[in-house]
């Protein structure tokens, strides 16, 4: 980090992220080559990685608290869809030359946020400093009971498929931050402007899920492209009833004022719910874990035979081909 | 990806990547939220993550197989610090957009050969086409005994002070990679810039010194810089004899030709050996476990009490404060 005008890596790292590995004593304070963790008997490491980068994931000007929240919460989330507890968090940075103080106490604030929030300390990483836009790459370590994950490949014919929360917020939200759906009001383009910021990992829900849920999934590409994702994993198909697909009071409002939104809706990334498939006869347990978790889950069509995933009731919105996160459909 | 001409982010995956991660069941063919890994009971797991920037870390034009293997290399080369034996590997990449089918067969190669080589799978990772210099992060997880995980902070005053393979080749074959040392001969030259490209992760030894070694690092900041980290860590000094450093005969005939030279072997980085510490007496087993491995391992000090690392028999040199590398210096 030479010639940042904010201190050498070392420095860096002591001021803005060493804090953050507290009550991981494997963190070796951050100091050393490697951390080290524990895994309980019985348990597997489940393990995953995402770039985010300035420009495509989030937006330049987003606050820096938002953008280090963003990048966790996509990782947690991937954690969720497995059934997974969270371990620990391993943060590459490449922070642009002209980084200042503030804007890395920003991102370091919402960093602790999230670790405190989830109970995922800091065990790792690496800063650069470069010339291009601020790219950050996080991996999260997380445990599972040995051969009990949930999987994207496991929906049998005749499950229901259900989904955590509201769906479209995220994609209706990068709209709103980008300027657009101006007569939807101050408040209703906030709340998704928020929600596409700051995603919930559905994290409890994602562990109470093991031995419930069949297939299980985030929802990062888009609900049809992550169901084509299940049902390609599965060998299946699906058949979803837009109209049973949970909206928010504003993802309603702006498909009132603009009925095409449903495209965004239903191909639009970063919802970051989980979408699960369960066998017929879950839906009382599922009805008392919505309860227990105060998390909606909704009921948006069944896994079916064949290949293809059928949308019905969306007949005015023609062909979905195309569309981003959109891989197969009719 | 989508952009890219080479395909949306899934086909390059399956093209690409999935092949990489054979023989790991628990990778899920790349395809699923995250990925499995068992750990054998008594054993913690050791992780790493490091970025890697084209232009900072390796040049532009560097084959992009030479890349691949650096940056798994550097990683590994942490595990080796810690005594640890490789178990998989996740790695996000920012590829500019107009990156070509062909960069990426190369890449692909380079990732493929270390895997075998090291018996490191690829479990998993992302890929984003972003418009900034070509950005690499990589996470190395490993395993070690329980507790039995070589650390910086464990040199004791007595400590005999010890490098694996030969010293400044790194640094010297970046020199030569950007033109310069061009007096030295197109043999000597190439076999620096294949140092510096393709690091020799001591894996194999790093593993043999649990139990033998106290303290252990590799050797990427620089050798003066990388010490001092360990005398930081162990609240101890160090005493080192300039003559007693190890040189390739590359690198010796650079000295030769220009002494000053001696700067950047001590404080250049990317030599990635291993700098490790061993008690009074274990001379005899060293050189055994040299002769073992047919790695060369050469004495290079001592560690002693107080804070600094004092350097001996290059009082030619001057002083070393400000250099690359240099943290504290007398």
């Amino acid at each position: 980090m030479a010639g940042t005008g904010i201190g050498d890596e070392f420095e860096l790292i002591a001021r803005y992220f060493a804090p953050l590995c507290a009550g991981a004593p494997g963190a070796l304070g951050l100091t050393d080559d490697a951390a080290l963790v524990d895994l309980p008997p019985g348990e597997q490491l489940v393990v995953t990685a995402d770039a985010l980068v300035a420009g495509i994931h989030f937006l330049e000007d987003d606050p820096p608290g938002a953008i280090a929240r963003k990048i966790v919460r996509v990782n947690l989330s991937d954690l969720a869809a497995m059934g997974a507890r969270p371990l620990g968090l391993l943060l590459t940075a490449v922070f642009p030359r002209d980084v200042t103080a503030e804007w890395l106490e920003g991102f370091s604030a919402g960093l602790k946020a999230d670790i405190v929030e989830f109970g995922a300390p800091l065990i790792g990483g690496d800063t650069v400093a470069g010339d291009g836009p601020l790219t950050l790459s996080l991996t999260a370590l997380g445990a599972v009971a040995r051969g009990r994950a949930l999987s994207r490949g496991a929906a049998k014919t005749g499950d229901g498929i259900y989904v955590s929360g509201t769906i479209g917020d995220g994609a209706l939200g990068l709209e709103a931050a980008r300027g657009a759906l101006a007569a939807l009001g101050e408040e209703a383009r906030g709340y998704l402007i928020e929600r596409y910021r700051l995603p919930r990992p559905r994290l409890s829900l994602g562990a109470r899920l093991v031995g419930l849920a069949h297939a299980a999934i985030d929802i990062s590409d888009g609900l049809i492209a992550d169901l084509g994702h299940v049902c390609d994993c599965s060998g299946t198909g699906a058949r979803i009833d837009a109209g049973a697909i949970p909206l928010s009071p504003a993802a309603r409002r702006a498909l009132e004022l603009d009925p095409g939104l449903l495209r965004r809706v239903l191909t639009g990334g970063d919802d970051y719910e989980l979408l699960f498939t369960a066998p017929a006869g879950s839906d009382a347990a599922l009805a008392g874990l919505a309860g227990d978790l105060r998390v909606e889950i909704s009921r948006i069509g069944s896994v079916v035979a064949g290949t293809k995933v059928v949308l019905e009731g969306a007949e005015g919105l023609g062909s979905l081909g195309g569309a981003t996160g959109y891989r197969h459909f009719v």
